[in-house]
């Protein structure tokens, strides 16, 4: 391919301008002072991680990783998630740390490939994982501090869609036993949102009508609490009934903690099979059609990493929310010009100290002669207060 | 060589545990803040940037840049300053944006190889650029901002030393006329302070006896505003006088912007060759033999963008201050917990949401019987207060 041109930069990737980055660290700061009155502490860890640890144990499929070699030839990747490098963490240097433990983040995170389709290849995220509790209590914390932090970054209209993992295993065993292709297949429909080519794989399938109904009727399991008693007779798989005693005790503690609004059941949803292991849920805002937030528990990672302990937690797509939702709002604080000739420096300098010790924004402007001095007519718009030094 | 363990990192980088994000948080914001004040906005751009532009334009050394490919087979490198990423911003989409332009940043940048010898290759920089001004008053004011932001940033005791890349590049050309390799040596010299080996050099050189005088002249050139005066009865080169002359406005400036106390001159110093033109300076805080800050002149790099401007600015090694300087210390907010058994869970929640939205820092804990609960004279140096709620 020809060379960049000088000022290009890289497909997927963007620079912020000082309005955009006044936003984003607005929603940043909001976001984590909420997550913080809940009890999270702030980490932050590397860029690049070991492929074989981090990498591998990360939700983000192997070629949406971004790979690079450092100079001992070993492979590491870009972060593509906090969630795994927190596992580390959790795993090595805060291992003698009692359990439950409460960690936020903001951090941005990598996804190789994405600009293929002219997404973003580095964005942000900010989110919690709540490490060594798997009470449906702790589940019902994470989601009431997800409905929280989406107020908190300005989205007002929104709804979270409860589903779990355990329920559709539990439920897809029980009436396509033994088929695992099948099952992937179905699987991947539900993950599409293919409802169509869903039923049309069930028709298709060598099982019971009874069974066929089972699988169709996961479709209709959308709505409220009442969704729950309507879970619990389509499938009788121990581990489906489970699942579901499990989502009714969270979503009693959501109406605890007064969320129950913002809240759904939708048992279609999927999110990613091989990571989640219970409970997992997504956040809508009422202007985009994609989430704004996605988390769940994932029981499995720590192990991995050598400290077997359950987990859960969210992470909010920033930047969804900075591009996409008419949220937090920030204005431009126009600066105080102080302008001077050689005689007024001293005395101007001294005056734009004065006022920026007092919380003002000061821009400074040498002048050769008077002539040069900007009137305060060619001010407006662009500085709130024009003053003169001229000795 | 053998795969990471599990719970292992690349070396070179590092976690910060909340104590740390907590004390590199508020030196971030205390400094942008301070940047604010004088009018600088914050500005945003990816960690990813093509080589071919951004790379070979940057001060790094080639070897010291981590490179990776895109999936169109394109190099790319991980930022490893904030200069040249913002020339390229600057030059295109702020290429309409009246001059003078100025920008802030706090970011993490990156470099290959220092792992090897125990130094970050991950770390972070607080910074400005002023670009479009080249007069001693856009000098001095990066210079004072730069006492401004190492105050803010908590550093009590520190010099800023100033050098001028013109001056030693006039007098060098002066005192051995056409001998670049000779110059190339004297300046590695100077570069690792080597001025033993300096001396050595300078006494092996075919030159005249008043040549040898003049650049073993350079080494007595630190100290307070005397030094201008010295340096220029020491060169008669016209580059070497009329930087001479901008370093003594600048220094004019720096006096009334009261900040001369912090100031010294030290022409020894010599920054990047390759990439500054003019005023350079390093601060160093009374406690560490390292700079915590660096920065200058570099009229010729944004012309590689497209827009031949000059600007100026400096970086502040935020991490060298967050580890080695005892400056902002913040102290853990303790928080509240709030535990209940199932019949007291809505007075609970409700109690927690109220102390979080008076800015309290609130843990919920659940238990299933009384006993589980903890007492208060367990509390003490874990949590502010415990309150219970048992139905």
């Amino acid at each position: 391919m020809s060379k960049p041109k000088g000022f290009e930069k890289p497909a997927g990737v963007r620079d912020y301008l000082p309005y955009a980055v006044e936003r984003l660290r607005a929603i940043e700061r909001s976001v984590l002072d909420c997550m913080k009155g809940w009890g999270y502490r702030q980490i932050m860890t590397p860029t690049m991680e070991y492929y074989d640890t981090v990498g591998v144990a990360s939700s983000t499929s192997d070629q949406k990783l971004f790979k690079l070699l450092n100079n001992r030839g070993t492979t590491m990747v870009l972060r593509s998630d906090m969630t795994s490098p927190i596992a580390r963490v959790v795993s090595s240097l805060l291992k003698e740390e009692p359990l439950p433990i409460r960690l936020s983040y903001h951090a941005n995170v990598y996804r190789a490939i994405e600009e293929e389709a002219g997404r973003e290849s580095e964005f942000f995220q900010t989110g919690v994982e709540l490490v060594g509790d798997d009470s449906p209590e702790a589940d019902a914390e994470v989601v009431a501090l997800a409905v929280a932090s989406l107020r908190a970054a300005g989205v007002s209209t929104f709804k979270i869609a409860l589903g779990h993992v355990g329920f559709l295993n539990g439920l897809l065993e029980e009436a396509v036993p033994g088929a695992e292709e099948a099952r992937e297949l179905l699987k991947q429909g539900l993950l599409r949102r293919d409802y169509v080519g869903y039923r049309e794989t069930v028709s298709r399938l060598d099982v019971s009508a009874e069974q066929k109904e089972e699988l169709q009727g996961i479709l209709r399991l959308r709505g409220g609490r009442e969704v729950c008693s309507e879970a619990k007779q389509l499938s009788s798989s121990k581990l489906a009934q489970d699942s579901i005693d499990h989502l009714c005790r969270v979503w009693d503690a959501l109406e605890d903690y007064g969320v129950a609004e913002h809240v759904l059941i939708d048992l279609t949803m999927i999110g990613d099979f091989s990571y989640y292991t219970g409970l997992i849920f997504e956040g809508y805002a009422a202007e985009l059609g994609f989430p704004v937030c996605s988390g769940g528990r994932y029981d499995n990672l720590l192990q991995q990493f050598g400290r077997p302990v359950p987990a859960t937690g969210f992470a909010l797509k920033t930047n969804r929310i900075l591009d996409g939702v008419d949220g937090i709002q920030t204005e431009r604080e126009l600066p105080v010009l102080v302008q001077y000739t050689a005689e007024g420096r001293k005395a101007a300098l001294q005056e734009a100290s004065r006022l920026r010790s007092s919380g003002g924004i000061v821009v400074t402007r040498h002048v050769h002669t008077q002539d040069d001095l900007v009137a305060l007519t060619e001010a407006a718009g662009k500085y709130a207060d024009v003053i003169s030094f001229t000795g």
